[in-house]
C-alpha cells in the first residue's frame, strides 16, 4: 500500500514550499487544496476513479496542479507530448481509450482527431467542483500514468507506470542523491516526459520544493543555481550545453548548496562533462527511460570525477545486467529489473509483456567496467535521440510509405551539432518521376511532430538490404554521414 | 524484490565507512568480506537458506558481522536478549524452532536449557568457511529476524520481521530525517532490540556509517557528538537523561552537524526535552515497537520545538488512527498499518494474526492534536517499560504463581526515578505461613531476566478484582504508589 503522495505530504508538512511558478509559491497545504478543487472538477467532468484523462499542455503550475488533481481523484493520466500532430494525438487517445482530453487552450487545433470528449483548460476551470473523496492509498500495481514512447514497430507504445513504479524510482533516487532540509529542484522540463513527471513525484515524496518554469532558459537556470535557490536540476545534453555556455560567459560561480545536475535523456558528450568540471557544476549522468519510470542507474557525486562518462551504478532497488557479457568491459544489451520497471503496455501493445524472464530488454548496448560502473555505449541501434526526444525510424518510415510516390523509405540518425541527432530519410520512389523533397517534408509535417520530420530527404535507387532482405540501417547511417558532410559545406 | 542490503551496498559504495568499533573502521567492502566469511561458517555449521539461527550476545562488531552473515546466507535470525535466564532462552529457542544457537562465550552459562545445538563465538570462529552463494534478493515477505516481546498472555511472542518490514521502515525514516554525505549514527543500543537492529538496517540501505559501542556511556556519547563524528544517535529516556547531565556538566556544545537524537522505547519526560532544548540537543521523539520494525511516527526536526512531547506524525508509509476517536484531542487505542507492520508471530502465537482488519492494535492509548501530531498518553495499561525494556506483568505473574506458597500473584508498574518504572508484585499466599520476600526474589531471579524481577514484594489478603473477577491492575498501581512512598522514605 502506498499513501496518496500529496495527501500524505500535505498532512506531514503542510507549510513547506511545494511549487513555485512565475513568482507565486504554493505550500503543500495550498497545493493540496488546489489539486482537490481540480479533483472535484474532474468529477464534474464525469471522470471517476479508474477513468482515463489525457492531458495535453506545456509546463505550467496549472498542469502540475491538474496532475495532482488526477492523482487525488484516482484518474489515470495519459500524458501527451505537446509537439504531436493532431493525427498522432488521435492515435494515442484511441490506443489508450482515454475518456476525456483536457488541453491547454493553444493546443485546441491539435485535437481535431480526438475520438473522445475534449475540454480546454478554460472550460475545465469553469466547471463547478463536485464533492470528491480523494483516493487515500494505492495498491502497488495501480496505474497512475501512461506515457507513449516511439515504438520499434512504427506504432508508439503506451507505457503503463504504476504507483509502485514511480514510488520505487523516487526511493531509489533519494538513497543515491541524499535529502536535506530546504532542497529544491529546478524544473525546466516537459511535464509529459518521465524526466519531468518524476521531478514532481520525488518532490512530493521528499517534501521538497519544485521551482517550475515554462521551458528551459539558460540565463534563468544559471540565476536559480547561482543564487542558491535550488539544490538540483534535470537537463538533457542540449540544455546542459547551453547552461555551460551561460556559466562560462557570465563567470557566475556554482554555490556548494547546488549538489546535482542530473543529465539524462541520451548520451552526454564527455566534452560537456569536462567543461562542467572546470566550472564546478556537479553533473551526474543518469540512465533511464519511460519504461523504468526515470532513473535506473545514476552516477553518485562521490564518483562523478573519477568515472566521467559513466551512467553510474544501478540504483538501490534496480538490477542491471549485460546480456551475454563475459565480464568487465564486455558489451551486450542492457537488461533491467526492479520495482520501477513497467509491468507492460496499454492498447495495441498490451498483449506483449514488456519483460522477458522478468527483465526489460532496453535495446541499448553497454558494459560494466571493472568497478561495476555502467557505460552506455550505443543506444538502441535504430533509435534517434534528438534533444532528449526519442524517435524510432519505423514511425517515420510508416508515414513516408503512405505517400503515393514512395515505394520504400528508410530512416536513420544523422549527427547534429545542436540536437545530438536528427532523422534523415532515404526514399525509393514508385516510378521514374521526380519527387520534390519539400513535398515530402510538408507531407510529414502534417502527420508527425516537428522534431520527427527528417531534416534531409535523399533519393536512392535501391534500399540497402541484407540477404534476408532486412533493411541495413548501418549502411543508411553511413550514407547519412556523407550527406551530413554535404549539408555542412 | 529487495536486494540483499549489504551485497547491494558493497557494490554501490565499497569504500565508504560502514562500521567502526573499538578503534577499527570497516568499509562496506570489508564488512561484506567478513560477513561472507561468516556466511560460509554458517554453512559449515549446517545452516542453509531458511534455517533459523538464534544469536545471543552483547553489542559488538562480531555480532554485527554475524547478523550480516546471516542475512547473506539467508539464515533467519532469532535475536535473543542477553539478559534472559537459561529458562527464558530455552523457551524462546523452542518456540522459534531454532536450528542452532550461536552465543558469545560469556553467555554459555545461560544456554543450559537450549534444546538445539549451541556454538560459542570462539567455536564458531574456528569453523572453516564453506563455499556460499549469497542470497541476492529477498521477497517482501522473506523473514529476516524474529524478536521476542513480552506477551500479554504470559508467554513472550516471537515477532516475525520481514525484508519488506525492515526496508519500509528504513525508507520511511529517510524521508523524515534526510540523508547527507558523511552521515554517521552513534550506536550504543542492544543489537537484539529493534531499536539497535534498525540502526544497522538503515545504515546499510543509506550507505552511512555505524559507530558501534558495547554499551551506553554518557561521556563517550558526548565526545562522539561534540566532536562532530556523528550526525545521529538513538536513546531511551534513561540514557538521554544521563547524556543531558553529561552535557550540562561538561559545558560541551552540540555542533550543527548533529541533527537527530532519536528518543524512543517509551515515554520521555517533557522535562528532559526542555533540558535538551536548552543545550541545543535536537531530540526527536519517536513511537514504535517490535511489531512495527522500529519507528512508526517520529517528530521532524522542524516541529521539535513547537510540538514538544509529541511523537510526531505517522511516517510516510505508515498509517495511524485512534480507535473510536471523535476528532482532535479525543483519546483511544492507537492502531497502526503499513508495510513496516509485522505479518504475525512464530511458534505458539503463530495462529493468531497480529492484525485485526489490517490494523495492528498497539494497546497504547493516544490522541492526535488539531495539527495531526500524535501524543502517546498511556502505554498498554498493564505494560511496564523499564529503562527501554518492555515487561508484561503476566509473564512475572506466571512465574510467581508457580511458587508452591503463592496462591495468587498480581504485578504492576511502580514509578522509578532511574528506570522510569519497575515491576512491583502483590502476593496472596496459599496459607497462613510467613513467606520471605527474599525467597521470592531468588525464585524469580532463576527464572526471569534481572530487569523483570519485581523490586518490591508485598503480601495482601485479597487480590483486588472486579465483579467479573478480573484483576484490577489500576488498584494494584495505587497500592504500588503507596509502597513506593514507603520505599523512598
Amino acid at each position: 500500500m502506498i499513501p496518496n503522495w500529496l495527501m500524505k505530504r500535505a498532512s506531514l508538512s503542510p507549510e513547506a514550499p511545494a511549487l513555485s511558478f512565475e513568482g507565486e509559491t504554493l505550500s503543500y497545504a495550498e497545493l493540496y487544496d488546489r489539486a482537490m478543487d481540480h479533483a472535484g472538477k474532474l468529477r464534474a467532468a464525469g471522470l471517476h476513479a479508474g477513468s482515463r484523462a489525457a492531458l495535453l499542455g506545456g509546463t505550467s503550475a496549472e498542469m502540475a496542479v491538474l496532475i495532482h488533481g488526477c492523482l487525488l481523484a484516482g484518474v489515470e493520466m495519459v500524458l501527451l507530448n505537446v509537439r504531436l500532430t493532431a493525427e498522432e494525438i488521435g492515435y494515442q487517445l484511441g490506443d489508450a481509450a482515454a475518456d476525456l482530453l483536457i488541453c491547454e487552450d493553444f493546443c485546441i487545433p491539435q485535437t481535431g482527431s480526438a475520438n473522445c470528449g475534449a475540454l480546454s483548460y478554460s472550460d475545465f476551470s469553469r466547471l463547478p467542483a463536485h464533492p470528491v473523496e480523494p483516493e487515500r492509498e494505492w495498491q502497488d500495481d495501480r496505474t497512475l500514468t501512461i506515457m507513449y514512447t516511439s515504438g520499434t514497430t512504427g506504432f508508439p507504445k503506451g507505457v503503463r507506470q504504476t504507483a509502485g513504479n514511480h514510488t520505487a524510482s523516487a526511493v531509489s533516487a533519494v538513497l543515491n542523491s541524499g535529502l536535506r532540509d530546504g532542497d529544491a529542484w529546478l524544473h525546466m522540463m516537459p511535464l509529459f516526459h518521465i524526466s519531468g513527471f518524476s521531478i514532481l513525484a520525488r518532490a512530493v515524496l521528499y517534501g521538497t520544493e519544485v521551482r517550475l518554469f515554462r521551458k528551459f532558459d539558460a540565463y534563468l537556470a544559471a540565476e536559480e543555481i547561482g543564487s542558491g535557490r535550488v539544490s538540483g536540476m534535470s537537463a538533457v545534453a542540449v540544455t546542459l550545453e547551453r547552461l555551460l555556455t551561460e556559466f562560462e560567459r557570465s563567470g557566475r560561480t556554482v554555490p556548494e548548496t547546488f549538489r546535482t545536475l542530473l543529465a539524462g535523456g541520451g548520451p552526454v558528450p564527455v566534452n560537456y562533462l569536462e567543461r562542467a568540471q572546470r566550472i564546478g557544476l556537479p553533473v551526474l549522468q543518469t540512465y533511464g527511460m519511460t519504461e523504468t519510470s526515470s532513473q535506473t542507474a545514476t552516477l553518485s557525486a562521490g564518483d562523478a570525477l573519477r568515472k566521467i562518462g559513466s551512467a553510474g551504478k544501478p540504483l538501490f532497488f534496480s538490477d542491471i545486467r549485460i546480456e551475454g557479457a563475459a565480464g568487465p568491459g564486455s558489451r551486450g544489451e542492457i537488461l533491467i529489473r526492479g520495482p520501477h520497471v513497467t509491468k507492460g503496455y496499454v492498447g495495441r501493445h498490451s498483449g506483449k509483456g514488456a519483460l522477458q524472464d522478468g527483465w526489460l530488454h532496453s535495446g541499448d548496448i553497454g558494459y560494466f567496467d571493472e568497478d561495476g560502473f555502467l557505460f552506455v555505449s550505443d543506444r538502441r541501434s535504430d533509435l534517434i535521440i534528438s534533444g532528449g526526444e526519442n524517435i524510432y525510424p519505423a514511425e517515420i518510415e510508416e508515414v513516408l510509405a503512405a505517400h503515393p510516390a514512395v515505394k520504400e523509405a528508410g530512416v536513420c540518425a544523422m549527427r547534429d551539432e545542436k540536437w545530438g541527432a536528427v532523422p534523415a530519410a532515404f526514399i525509393k520512389t514508385t516510378g521514374p518521376q521526380q519527387l520534390d523533397p519539400e513535398d515530402l517534408e510538408i507531407f510529414c509535417r502534417e502527420r508527425l511532430a516537428a522534431y520527427k520530420v527528417p531534416k534531409v530527404f535523399r533519393f536512392i535507387e535501391e534500399m540497402p538490404r541484407n540477404s534476408s532482405n532486412k533493411l541495413m540501417r548501418s549502411r543508411l547511417r553511413e550514407l547519412a554521414a556523407d550527406e551530413n558532410v554535404d549539408r555542412q559545406h
